[in-house]
């Protein structure tokens, strides 16, 4: 399959079109952005990472009952995935406290919730993603009711699968931003990535932060970071 | 009923301890406060007009099933409440776009909603009453589920009782922000206030704005406003 012309391009990736209607090309880029487009840097190798790793996720997650857009990898880089119409919610899973949530409640980070939160953001760079609840979801008519429950009860089956692999890795899933497509039938499949960029990772012994977050506090060793990450997804395979 | 040491003084009112430990007296100023606390001033009578609505329509609540902290009105400017601790969330209803939403979500205000929305702020004056979800109350523990459940199905009770009510003043209820708290037994009440200070109150006819953002946005005409809403909710009786 090849890529035609550029439909798209985003702080993290390229979409381009191909001769197929049904599917684009995502192409990840090593530009990294934080703090709503005002800090920017690049990370080198960071789209191969999250190619990679968010393909190998999106394979998982298939596996285990959650329909995505994931088609088939090209190469480092680039993946043929189903052509959506992104649903324009951030949906946001929170196993333990950190970043966004602990500032806004004024809690400390690493709070082990007895229960994951869901919440969703607005999807809009003008307005800066602002928090919404379903309710406000629905009077901007962003989604229907049947499909929010569906995106809800989709992402907590995204946090059961990978809280419970990434564990298994020696990581602790803090938490992860999901966004969801409609396909031509209006299906809603899970879409974008799930990657360092969108997920926080815990080392489970030392909490060792190991995603963006090393990028946005500048902590040193962001791209050491990201290779850890892929090294363990595909452990023994590499 | 005396008052006795006074217990707390908030913005628009003073609460005073009685001889009885399950019974307080309110006592509501005129003073005024917006934008987070950053506005301040002064409405005339206000105190009068807020306490006297508030209780008009707690009864009216009560005869249609919503229980609230109501129990008598000792003079102009002070009740008797039920003592309650209050869950800490401003629990707001939308029917119209307006204020925080428009401005939050990027729409213009009068957009009337096919159905309410209901959302939670954590009362925290420190973190500048942020909006929460659901989730986020229960991962800090603000309420139980059924405590949530309860709080919610009591909200839109009371925005179709007022909503009503309000339509036949020939006032259009735009939107409107309710406090509960929980009696000695655990029991879940509507508590605080229902006044000009705490809802968007428009004239159906003219849209006139007839609530505090009169003196939120310097509109003019603020006591007018308070005392035109007071006359209506007593209609014949003045």
């Amino acid at each position: 399959m090849e890529k035609t012309v550029q439909l798209y391009e985003g702080k993290a990736k390229k979409v381009f079109a191909t001769d197929d209607p049904e599917r684009v090309i995502v192409s990840y880029k090593d530009d990294a952005t934080a703090f709503d487009g005002t800090k920017k840097g690049t990370i080198a190798g960071k789209g191969t990472v999250n190619n990679r790793m968010s393909n190998r996720l999106m394979q998982l997650l298939e596996l285990q009952g959650v329909p995505t857009h994931y088609v088939e990898e090209l190469n480092e880089r680039e993946t043929v995935v189903k052509k959506v119409s992104i649903v324009p919610l951030e949906v946001i899973i929170r196993n333990i406290s950190a970043g966004s949530f602990a500032k806004r409640f004024g809690v400390e980070e690493g709070i082990v919730f007895p229960e994951p939160t869901i919440e969703f953001s607005y999807k809009n760079d003008a307005l800066h993603d602002p928090l919404m609840n379903a309710y406000h979801a629905r009077a901007l008519s962003l989604a229907t009711w049947e499909e929010l429950e569906q995106i809800k009860s989709m992402a907590f089956r995204v946090n059961e699968v990978l809280k419970a692999y990434f564990l298994s890795l020696n990581v602790k899933l803090v938490d992860f931003k999901l966004e969801f497509g409609r396909l031509g039938d209006g299906k809603i499949v899970l879409a974008d990535e799930i990657s360092p960029d969108t997920c926080r990772f815990w080392d489970a012994d030392t909490n060792e932060k190991l995603d963006k977050d090393r990028f946005r506090r500048d902590l040193g060793g962001v791209e050491d970071a990201y290779q850890e990450m892929l090294r363990r997804v595909f452990h023994d395979e590499t």
